[in-house]
């Protein structure tokens, strides 16, 4: 299914927001425009500013305000991936070359902080201080996020705990922020407004760990990355962390460790994984996550975007890439 | 003339700044806390905070505002730094180890975006929308400005024209924001906060003006930073334009920007700086803007904050460090 299509009563608006991060592109320094025009252009599915419209739609439907702070959220995911790039070296993301690939480290860095600036001038635009709280207060906890996973590369004394509060900081917390943000600029009910931060928070933590178990199933072609592409970079997630719980000696992911260079360990690691039912565990992870994102909705009126909802709820768990 | 005292009447609130930074370093999460402890002990000046106090001085002084705004636009100038360092791998800042000396080039990255985040919160609770707004938008132009810089290094095809652009957006908008800012939430009149933005803009073109000709002139031990270190890493500034102006053939920093591993080229465009009168034709520039910074601010009444600001604008000319 395409995910446009999920996006139901948003999906024309989300146009929108396509049309104001084209704007952002318009910068008046060439270099800078021909950086933002790759940073930009990841054909993401807008995953994140859907969530966002959807969210102000239980309320006061103010394109507005719901625009500027869809495309922030957007933004700030994609400064994100920009400074990502910087810590990974990864030469392309999703079939693309990076930004940090075409230009130095340095440039890279103050691109994404031009990003950053720009997000928050959006988020202001709504004129809205609790909403423009909630996105520094994200960006806080995602950027602890990021640290912590920094900190643990290589290291294997990890565990699934660990794991589930880092995904937290890095990626639930801005699908939680994009809904209560939403359901904040619309005024809606304080009882909605927690219960779309809980839908966000859950989806996405069954969003990434989706991502972190097709990082190991995944077609290469699809994902527009190699296959066990965070374990060579030394991140543990959930499929390797369980692999190491089941074979604490002996495990390829601690030879891998002590010499990242051996590609037999990594490929090694990548079939015990996928011949195991690791996947299939981790997606049930993901399903109980999932629950409890539609479980947090049921407080909204039942509404063709609330069903919207219920189906992205689907969708992420039936993505392929 | 030590800088603490030339801050007249609000000397003693400084001391909630410095208070309000310390509070930041507080994190629940230890590798961050010594990250944080590492970032801001940098024993600045404390000039852009103390730019801000004195701008709201001159309207409804409330400290509720003042402080977060002021302890923002430190903050927002320690983000940069750290920044800055992953660009030039600089292993010493003031004669500390900077955080990337210490931590990985993308840890140090994240640090700054956690920073940039704390920043953003800090300006929010002013509660004030322009104010917020001013603030992404000064990190848009800084963020212009130093990939306006990165991408201009080893280039000699530069003039003082494309330097002036440089510095006005990597520094001199900060120092307008921060009186700019300061003027915003204390409520003055447009005249003054125009007059007080264009003193502080005035002022930060004079500062970077003596900070570029210091890092010729200076003493290696004062500045905490090897002599010529700018043009080490290919950075032209005003000395170093001048001296390419004056001997636009067979100059050393020609030759250095082609093998820029070459010392004695670096030692012997620093001795012609030296031994000529560009630092003294660099001055008279900064004097220049020293003098426009003052005449924006006759628009104020008369009162010590007025002297202080214009007692500062006399001290960045003086200092030597």
């Amino acid at each position: 299914m395409k995910a446009g299509l999920l996006y139901g009563p948003v999906h024309d608006d989300l146009a929108l927001v396509e049309e104001t991060l084209e704007s952002l592109k318009r910068v008046d320094y060439p270099p800078l425009a021909q950086m933002m025009g790759l940073a930009l252009s990841g054909g993401g599915k807008r995953l994140r500013p859907a969530l966002a419209l959807l969210a102000g739609s239980f309320g006061q439907y103010n394109l507005e305000l719901l625009v500027p702070l869809a495309t922030s959220v957007e933004l700030l995911h994609s400064a994100t991936l920009v400074h990502d790039d910087v810590i990974d070296n990864a030469a392309t993301r999703r079939g693309r070359p990076t930004a940090n690939s075409l230009f130095r480290n340095s440039t890279t860095v103050m691109l994404g902080d031009y990003m950053f600036a720009h997000a928050a001038d959006l988020i202001a635009r709504t004129g809205n201080i609790r909403a423009i709280r909630l996105f520094s207060q994200t960006l806080m906890i995602m950027a602890k996020g990021e640290i912590g996973q920094d900190l643990s590369v290589y290291d294997s004394r990890q565990d699934v705990r660990d794991y589930l509060h880092r995904i937290a900081g890095k990626t639930a917390s801005l699908f939680a922020a994009a809904c209560e943000g939403g359901a904040i600029v619309a005024d809606e009910p304080e009882a909605w407004i927690q219960g779309l931060r809980l839908y966000g928070y859950n989806l996405g933590m069954a969003f990434q760990i989706v991502d972190d178990v097709l990082d190991f199933t995944g077609d290469q072609e699809e994902m527009g990355k190699p296959i066990g592409s965070d374990l060579l970079q030394g991140t543990l997630t959930l499929p390797s962390l369980l692999l190491l719980e089941r074979y604490p000696n002996n495990n390829p992911i601690q030879k891998l460790f002590v010499r990242p260079h051996r590609q037999e360990h990594l490929l090694q690691a990548v079939e015990m994984i996928r011949n195991s039912d690791i996947p299939e565990v981790s997606f049930q992870m993901a399903q109980t996550f999932n629950a409890d994102a539609r479980r947090a909705i049921q407080i909204l009126p039942d509404s063709p975007a609330r069903d919207t909802l219920i189906e992205l709820a689907e969708y992420v768990l039936e993505r392929r890439s």
